[in-house]
């Protein structure tokens, strides 16, 4: 136990099970034993954690929710102005209906408008309303959505329906059987697949889709998923969850043209404050009204008074015009040290949410966790995807790029050795879901 | 359409189904085409409508999330301390450990600890980790818990099952059908039904309970609740989230001597900033590593920030004895007052949700509303229950006894006419759930 951080995540994992509230703050996901863990403060791209050490964050801004950097002033300010107004009462606040008007106005196709808090429930809340609103109870999904029995109950049918959905090996446990095969997966990009399912299956309420992550879709696949929709009477939800305002001020889907029945929007669209927004077609919501959806904690006026000043922020800073350039810089950063340490890597976009991949088959693991390793030693969170923000500028990318490249030449060190793994002070970090102890 | 208030009501119903992201919120639900609907500004008991109005909530105080008051002075520095150090960031904030720990000393029983943001979320938590631990699927359940699947899923056998247990007519709509029979519902004090359950039904994987709400536990029925729980192989889970930290500093089983294996808490725990917990046993938390539970949101800093703030003041201003103190009062006053005017009422506890029923079968909805209508005019928001907070004080209840008396005049006035609701300016308030058009 080197420090504070490390010695806190230590105590962490004894009285909270599985260590953090989210899969992808845990350090194993980094670096085990020797990632950060906590933070003390945050402010742009730079993060203190509890021994008073300093990095620049090129890892996930937050997991995605940090779009404009941390401790945004426009957004803290607004949201400070919510709590001196008083953050909740028993009546309603004024702000969630001027969000609901503007994510209205920012995606016309959409007439209504609910919100919650967490992405995760915000997209049981879509699943729910296109359940009640066509009556039919199956699902057919791509793409990650979170830890929802509607989504998890995938994996009741076969432990590895999900592995190709963002996260390997995601358990079910817990999940009412009786839920087995009612979401049924298919592949991005593969409307093939798609049809195989509504082929045999009579029964789907709803076609749940990541608008996209890290492919573009092809040969005009997001507009036949909807086409598919409408002809078999199934709600079209678009996740814009992780992908939403990062391509656009709003949802991808509008650059692509194509509109769901509802779109799912949490994470960038409140900077870091907890908040969710379910947009849909007037048919479809009012069907909500079916049903009952109703938390206290979704009504309070930080939420939406944080979501209104960022997305402001979003559109006044041309925030995605920056995302797209500074996520380009990276990108062909990492092409050109490649190139000088003769690394194999392939670079995924969209440039908002640059990766690479080590391609290095079994040793690509550990080849990622080195990286990480000595990043960190020179002072970055750095991991294979960069969550570009606004708050990231053209002289950080260049100090970044200058780190990249020592590390880029101690990863080929690395690979000329006997073993990766011996050049790591610890463990191969984790790539999936996996019990901590 | 009187003023600003009432406008935006009438144009949030266009846009948000139902008006509001919570039944409670609705304005039927008070004072149909009255309510003021939407507040500019809240402090302590004081709320200022978006006209300039201003009165003392005698009502709800947020849903009972506000036990302090609201823009309690000391959670909002705590807060506005979080927010400029960063809310959010890629790692964790330290205070969900130390708010983790806090919990686990209050409740010495429960040794670990998850997070969430809202309380519906929190008891799907719950019970996804009761089903992983247990490997069983179904749920006897007495008391509200929300809007889940788990829980809603109990009017699919029956309409009306979930019709005593606080909210009428509550619709399953776009709840799988596969989950029918998978709750099933008892009546709190009622020990009998639950064995009744358990005799029929073998799978059962949690018992859930609301600790308590009206009814004060009788012939120990908490403890022999536990005591099937664990005959049967069950997790036993409190909910705690309406009457947590009213009765105590904690959960209102702590004053009654019996543990749960999961208590969950969310609304007064961090005083209108949305958190929630799930606290438990050691073993059957461990059982949250079995499955996946896990969401961006939940890993905020504000949250935990302001559940530690809170509970620091619960303990050092000893709030519930002030709540029992004040509520007791209101409850004195209505009885005296009812004397006074002959009108027929019956007073429920707790103190601290202290709460009046009008024994005038079908006229009772009506002379409530009458209630709500003239406390109105007289610059209170008033219902039939309160939720009492450290911010009532004595001359608070005191001026509102004394409107109170003129109302319960004119209560007992519109008993001797032809018609209560002639008296009304409006409609009679809903009683459950409804469409709102």
């Amino acid at each position: 136990m080197k420090n504070k951080s490390q010695k806190l995540w230590h105590e962490a994992k004894k009285i909270i099970p599985g260590g953090s509230q989210l899969l992808s703050k845990r350090s194993e996901m980094f670096l085990p034993g020797g990632w950060p863990s906590y933070y003390k403060q945050a402010k742009g791209i730079e993060v203190v954690d509890l021994d008073g050490n300093r990095y620049l964050d090129f890892s996930t801004m937050g997991v995605g929710s940090c779009i404009l950097g941390y401790a945004d002033k426009d957004v803290n300010r607004a949201v400070k102005l919510a709590i001196d107004k008083g953050s909740m009462s028993t009546l309603n606040c004024p702000e969630e209906v001027e969000l609901a008007e503007l994510l209205c106005s920012l995606h016309p196709w959409a007439h209504m408008v609910r919100f919650a808090r967490t992405g995760g429930e915000a997209m049981a809340v879509a699943v729910r309303i296109a359940r009640a609103h066509t009556g039919k109870d199956k699902i057919a999904f791509c793409g990650y959505h979170g830890w929802g029995d509607w989504y998890l109950s995938a994996n009741l049918g076969d432990r590895k329906n999900l592995d190709e959905h963002l996260l390997k090996g995601l358990k079910p446990a817990g999940v009412p059987r009786a839920l087995k095969r009612t979401a049924l997966p298919f592949s991005y990009n593969r409307i093939e697949e798609l049809e195989k399912i509504i082929a045999k299956e009579k029964n789907i309420g709803a076609i749940v889709v990541e608008t996209m992550r890290h492919q573009e879709p092809k040969k005009e696949f997001l507009k036949k998923v909807a086409a598919i929709a409408k002809r078999i009477g199934a709600v079209l939800i678009f996740d814009e969850i992780s992908i939403g305002w990062r391509l656009t001020v709003g949802g991808a889907h509008v650059l692509y043209g194509v509109n769901p029945d509802i779109a799912v929007f949490a994470k960038a669209m409140s900077n870091g404050f907890p908040c969710a927004a379910i947009i849909g077609k007037r048919a479809v919501m009012e069907s909500a009204q079916k049903t009952f959806i109703s938390s206290t904690y979704w009504t309070d006026r930080v939420g939406p008074a944080a979501a209104l000043a960022t997305i402001k922020k979003l559109k006044e800073g041309k925030v995605p015009a920056h995302l797209k350039h500074i996520g380009k810089a990276i990108g062909d950063g990492w092409k050109r040290l490649a190139k000088k340490h003769t690394l194999d890597i392939t670079i995924l976009g969209p440039e908002a949410l640059i990766t690479f991949a080590l391609n290095y088959g079994e040793r690509s693991q550990a080849l990622r966790t080195l990286f990480t390793q000595e990043m960190l030693a020179r002072g970055y969170l750095a991991g294979a995807s960069v969550y570009v923000s606004y708050a990231h500028k053209e002289r950080h990318v260049a100090r970044y790029l200058k780190a990249a490249d020592a590390v880029f030449g101690i990863l080929k060190k690395a690979l000329g050795s006997a073993s990766v793994t011996s050049f790591l002070h610890g463990e191969v970090a984790h790539s999936g879901f996996r019990r901590l102890t």
